[in-house]
C-alpha cells in the first residue's frame, strides 16, 4: 500500500523466500513466508497450491467491486516461479509435468479475469495487458520452462533472457489478430497507462518508455528503435532495429563472470532469432 | 510416372544436383538441373525462382481438371530445400530473410490449393495433409531454417530431425482446431490413404504404417504407442509413449561417426520436449 495501491492481496517477494525451501531443496534464511491483505499478515506459510486460484477470485472480486469507476489491477502471479505448484484440479493434467499443469491453472486465471470483465460489460472500456517479466530460468531443468528457439534464458541478456510474451485486449480499440513487429519494453507500460489516464508524466526524471498504443493499435511499426539491454548497471547490449549488438555477455547461474567482447557479437534478430550466427566479421567497416 | 502417377511436373531430385551448385557453393558433378514434363525434359537449369509459382499453378489446374472424380495430388515442394529461391513477389518481403521469403511464398502456395479445392466445392470430400520428411539442415545457418525448442535437425534421429509439423483438413470430417497427441508418422498415410480409396492393403510384406482416421478425427489418443527410429538401417532410438530410448545419436552433417550409449540415454518428451535432461540414473531398475 505504501507505493500507492488502495488494496493488496498476495505474498511480498518471491515463494522461494522461505525457510521451508523449495521442494527438495535446501532450506533458506527467510521468516516464515507471509501472506498479506493490505499491510497485514493474514497467514505464514499459505498452502501454495491454492495461491493462484485464491489471488484469482480476488482480482474477479476486485474488478466487479469497481466495475462502476475506472481502476487499476496490477496482478502479478506467484507461479511459474519455482517452487511450483498447482491446484489439485490441475495437477497432473498437463503433458508437460509439473510446470504445465501450473501454466495450465494461470491460463485458466487469465481466462477468468477476461470473463469477469466481458460478462460486466467492460471490455470495450478496459485495457488488459499479459507479459512476464523475465525468461525461462534454465538451471532448474524441467521446472524452469523453455525460451523456445531464443538463446539462453532468465539472468542474462541474450534474447531467452530479455524477449517476453506480450499480449494486449482491448475490445473495439485494438484490432483483433494484429501482430506488430515494433520492440516495446514493459517500461513503456507507465507512460502508455498514463496517456490514457489523462494523468501528467513526472518531469523530476527521465522515462525511458512511450506511450504504445499506437503500436497497440497497429499504426506503426516503429517505436523504441534503439534499446539498451543493462545487467547489474552495466550496458550489455543494444538493438537497433533488427541489430542486436553484444559487448559482454554471461552465461546465466553457474558462476560465470561476463565476457566481453571486442569486437562486440552482432547478430541479425529477423534472420536468426536464435543469436546463432556472429555477424560481426562480414559487417566490419 | 514409372512409379503410377498418371502426370509429373517438376525437377526429378533436389534442387542441389546441378552443375550450377548452390549460391556461393562450389559445382557438383550432376548433368544439367532437368525440369520434367512426364516422361520428358522440357526444361535444363530453370529459372528456380519460378518453380513454387509454376508448381502451384500446375497443381491448380490438375485438380480443376480431375475435379468430377476421385483424385489423388502429391506435391512436394522443392523449397525450402537448399539453394533458396522465391520469386520476385516474395523477395525481400519477410523479416526472416530469404528463408523466410521462400516460406510465405509456400504459403502462398498452400492457400492457393485450399482456395481451388473451396471453390471448386470439394472441401467436404478431400482430404489435405500438409507435412515434411525432415528437419531443419542446421549447418546451412541462417538458410536452413529452425526446429524451434526441438534438439538438433535433419539427419539424425534427435527429434529436431524426425519430429514434423503435420496438418490436415477435410471439411466437415476432421473437427476444425483439433489437436491430438497421438504419435503418428508418414508411414502412416499410405494406409490411411489405402482404406479412404476402400484399396485392399498389399500383404506380400509389412506394412508399420497404421490408418490414421480415427487419430485425424480426435477419436483417439493412441495410435502407434511404439516407434522406432532408425538412421541408415541401424536402430538409434525407440520412443514408447512420452519416454524416448536412445542407444545412439549423432551431430550431422559434421562428419561425426556415431555415439553408442550404455546405458541408453532416456528423455521424457512430454516434460522435456527438447531432450535435454536424460533420466536414465533416476530409472534404472
Amino acid at each position: 500500500l505504501q507505493n500507492g495501491f488502495d488494496e493488496y492481496f498476495g505474498i511480498p517477494y518471491s515463494n522461494d523466500m522461505t525457510p521451508v525451501g523449495a521442494k527438495g531443496k535446501a532450506a533458506r534464511a527467510y521468516p516464515p513466508l507471509p501472506l498479506l491483505e493490505g499491510n497485514e499478515v493474514i497467514e505464514t506459510e499459505p498452502d501454495q497450491s491454492q495461491l493462484t486460484r485464491r489471488y484469482t477470485e480476488k482480482a474477479v472480486q476486485f474488478i466487479q467491486k469497481n466495475q462502476a469507476q475506472p481502476f487499476f489491477l496490477y496482478f502479478p502471479h506467484t507461479f511459474p516461479h519455482i517452487p511450483l505448484y498447482a491446484s489439485e484440479a490441475f495437477l497432473g493434467q498437463s503433458q508437460r509435468g509439473l510446470y504445465g499443469d501450473v501454466v495450465e491453472e494461470l491460463d485458466w486465471s487469465v481466462g477468468r479475469i477476461l470473463e469477469t470483465v466481458d460478462s460486466l460489460g467492460l471490455g470495450e472500456n478496459t485495457l488488459i495487458v499479459f507479459t512476464s517479466d523475465n525468461g525461462p530460468w534454465l538451471v532448474m531443468k524441467e521446472e524452469g520452462g523453455s525460451a523456445g528457439l531464443l538463446r539462453q534464458g532468465k539472468g542474462c541478456t541474450w534474447e531467452g533472457g530479455m524477449r517476453e510474451p506480450f499480449l494486449a485486449r482491448w475490445t473495439g480499440v485494438i484490432p483483433a489478430g494484429t501482430v506488430n513487429p515494433a520492440i516495446a519494453t514493459t517500461m513503456d507500460l507507465l507512460p502508455t497507462f498514463f496517456s490514457l489516464a489523462g494523468a501528467p508524466l513526472p518531469d523530476d526524471r527521465v522515462l525511458d518508455g512511450r506511450d504504445m498504443m499506437p503500436v497497440l493499435q497497429d499504426q506503426t511499426e516503429k517505436h523504441q528503435e534503439t534499446v539498451y539491454y543493462y545487467f547489474k548497471g552495466e550496458l550489455f547490449a543494444i538493438r537497433h532495429g533488427a541489430w542486436k549488438m553484444h559487448y559482454q555477455t554471461l552465461t546465466p547461474y553457474v558462476g560465470e563472470s561476463p565476457v566481453a567482447h571486442d569486437p562486440p557479437l552482432l547478430y541479425h534478430l529477423g534472420h536468426d532469432p536464435g543469436e546463432l550466427y556472429n555477424q560481426a566479421e562480414a559487417h566490419r567497416q
